[in-house]
């Protein structure tokens, strides 16, 4: 997740057109060292949403990178029984993710080829900056129903249980695969879903996507905590990108914690929940501090004066969302959570379809999201204002280790 | 259209919250004079996209103001027949406008009220920059049909016809009202529909909303022309905002035009339109550079090596959609498009439901969209890729002149 410095070449001048005079911004430091890569002017400013994210490294970019402000995830269901054919397209789309998130756009020559042919890249991410672009793939346990993957399927790979409150929708659920794109532009999320989705024509179709344009977690410390669209903070307590201990105990698989080709992978839930906002907005700031257990103006846990300041369960009702959903009330259970709001125009009866695309990434579903998601689901105060309407669950392989490795050699390959 | 000047207190700040150490950003300069506000350090590097654009004018911001990255757009049916109810509301909408685009919350004390009371805003943009939202109301040819209107409707407010090849859906269709919100952040976009629809509760409902992500139109000279989702630049040959009299020819309606309270004003036809992404990109790059008349890198007219060159529109297949909707081959006719593009997940199908919102503005419907829009749907090449399925228009009163101003006030107004 460290993030390359020195000049950031556009996907445009990376593809040799000319472009002389376009202002090319250098990569802001994310702990890497600098790696000069052209002669342009640097330009510090258009950088901190402009430069590229390190593809590779021992776990996947876009879990513990800082949360960039868009999303586009989508889910796949696999259509070929062949193997080797799905195992090439893991392949191909690694190299197309290791050319996107570089900002460069997919296939040598984008336009170097025939004009009788197609396109390499559909184009319209071409003279966007790489935008911290990260790709992260994840396998669902439908998945290990296929290619003769039963045993690899690991045991922290649960389905989820049926949660009290559930009403999940089929088009909105599951999935063997997904593709999570975090940019900073939303163009160039959507062009890296769309154009993996292309390569991937005849062997897997999208089977749901979702838009988010707000994050509503942060795991960079100190940065201002974003708002979900109750209005509230929403992130405070996170476990930073930084803290490398909490990140080993809590979301990377270790080695001794199930099949060897999950080591440094996560898992993901992922859950759109609806809020009902015209119903909250309705509801007296009272009840909604209430709901939360912490403040609006300052998001500083009752009874306390700031954001940071250290809650106090005891002083919240009993079925407050954080009193609730804190480690201490729950023997220490520690997720990182990356969620992102989404409006989605409205329903049939003139109410937003807006909420919050819930992502939380953990070392095991079964002592992460599901103890905690039993709880809330049984007790949350929030629960009268949200429904959960879409669940999906994934084992997020470790990194791509360098130019030569590919997403899932690590389950597919036999050589591991 | 100019953009306030000086320096350029977030939310936060306005609201009395203390705030300090937030750095704030100074609004760029767009023509108008310094205002001094306070006292906060200039920060010119967050503000191309932080900065407030002025809300008062003799014509409503948000049609020549330079395109801003990203769209929530509400159509609204009116529910009420009470014509003070429905005028009181247009006067507390354009309160909140005022607020809002200044980057200050909904209602003097967002959180000084009583605990037991709703807040006035809704909170999700608190702390965000203003953003340079701008939001722009229309009345739909419905709206006539009530409150004794019925005189008042403009000629130029035509229902549109049916084209060859639409294939509406009712639900993205028509309405009494809208409102184009428009700003660099989506969240301070989305939350000013909210804070506008929830203020209208009762009076009037959302029949419909669409997000837009990415601007396919530059208004602004010398800016990179965005790129839509075929890959194409977009917006190459447009009006731009500082062409006033190009703009007062196609776009303002002039005073002799028609009743006088849409002096000022302007045309809004918006039209949702699906592209068939997933054809596209099995499509060669000749047939995508004949559809359109101009090449994919650079976006030259055929046979021109540059953007900007003249297009030679002979050179052009006769069913080339540049050739087709260029003035020369439409005695003229000019339209300002404002349009963003979209991606609403997927359809049934597995498909992206994706494409361009598209939003022109025009001094007369029947002498803009209506005859340009028959030509490109009978002959334009790039019908096989594409499909209306969305349609509204709107009569865009004039600009709110000061503070005692309010939208509408010319139309509902005795004394106007
Ligand atoms: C729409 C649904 C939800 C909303 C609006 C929401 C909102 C919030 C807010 C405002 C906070 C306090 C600030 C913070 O520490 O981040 C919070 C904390 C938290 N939430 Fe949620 N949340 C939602 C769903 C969930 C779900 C489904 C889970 C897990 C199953 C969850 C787990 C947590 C955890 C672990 C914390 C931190 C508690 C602490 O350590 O103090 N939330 N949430
Ligand atoms: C999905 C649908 C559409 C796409 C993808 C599209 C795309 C484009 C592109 C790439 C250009 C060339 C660059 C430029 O000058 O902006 C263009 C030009 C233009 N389009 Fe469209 N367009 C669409 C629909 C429409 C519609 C519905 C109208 C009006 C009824 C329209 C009117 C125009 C006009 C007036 C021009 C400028 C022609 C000139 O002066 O050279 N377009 N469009």
């Amino acid at each position: 997740m460290t993030e390359t410095q020195g000049s950031n070449p556009s996907r445009r001048a990376l593809i040799g057109w000319g472009g002389a005079g376009l202002a090319l911004g250098a990569a802001v430091a994310g702990g890497a060292v600098a790696v000069a890569q052209s002669g342009e002017d640097a330009d510090p400013v258009a950088d901190g949403m402009g430069g590229a994210v390190e593809f590779h490294g021992a776990h996947q970019a876009g879990i513990a990178t800082p949360v960039q402000d868009r999303l586009h995830f989508a889910a796949f269901d696999v259509k070929t029984d062949d193997r080797e054919a799905f195992v090439q397209l893991l392949k191909d789309w690694t190299e197309a993710a290791r050319r996107m998130t570089a900002g460069k756009p997919v296939g040598e020559g984008a336009y170097g080829g025939l004009a009788e042919a197609p396109p390499d890249d559909t184009g319209e991410a071409l003279g966007l900056k790489p935008s911290r672009l990260t790709l992260t793939i994840g396998f669902g346990p439908s998945l290990f129903d296929r290619f003769g993957l039963k045993d690899q399927r690991p045991p922290a790979l649960v389905d989820l249980p049926k949660f009290p409150g559930d009403n999940l929708e089929r088009s909105r659920t599951g999935g063997d695969l997904c593709v999570q794109a975090c940019a900073d532009d939303p163009q160039v999320a959507v062009h890296a879903i769309r154009n993996l989705a292309r390569i991937g024509f005849g062997k897997v179709a999208v089977r749901w996507s979702q838009l988010g344009f707000g994050k509503t977690s942060s795991t960079t410390p100190g940065a201002q905590t974003p708002r979900n669209l109750f209005g509230f903070k929403d992130g405070t307590r996170n476990i930073a990108g930084t803290e490398t201990d909490r990140l080993d105990e809590h979301v990377w698989v270790g080695a001794g914690d199930g099949p060897a080709w999950m080591t440094g992978g996560s898992y993901l839930v992922a859950r759109r929940i609806r809020m009902n906002i015209e119903t909250w907005d309705r509801t007296s700031l009272q009840e909604q501090e209430d709901v939360f257990g912490r403040d609006k103006r300052e998001g500083a846990p009752v009874g306390k004066a700031k954001e940071h300041d250290e809650p106090f369960l005891k002083a919240m009702k009993p079925d407050a969302h954080v009193r609730l959903a804190h480690p201490d009330s729950n023997d220490g259970i520690t997720i990182l959570r990356r969620g992102y709001s989404f409006t989605d125009g409205t329903d049939g009866l003139g109410r937003l379809d807006a909420g919050l695309f819930f992502l939380a990434y953990q070392r095991d579903v079964r002592k992460g999201f599901i103890p905690l998601q039993r709880k809330l689901a049984a007790h949350d105060a929030l629960n009268e204002y949200i429904q959960h309407v879409g669940s999906a669950v994934f084992a997020v392989p470790p990194g791509v280790r360098d130019s030569g490795d590919w997403w899932g050699r690590t389950l597919f390959s036999k050589e591991a």
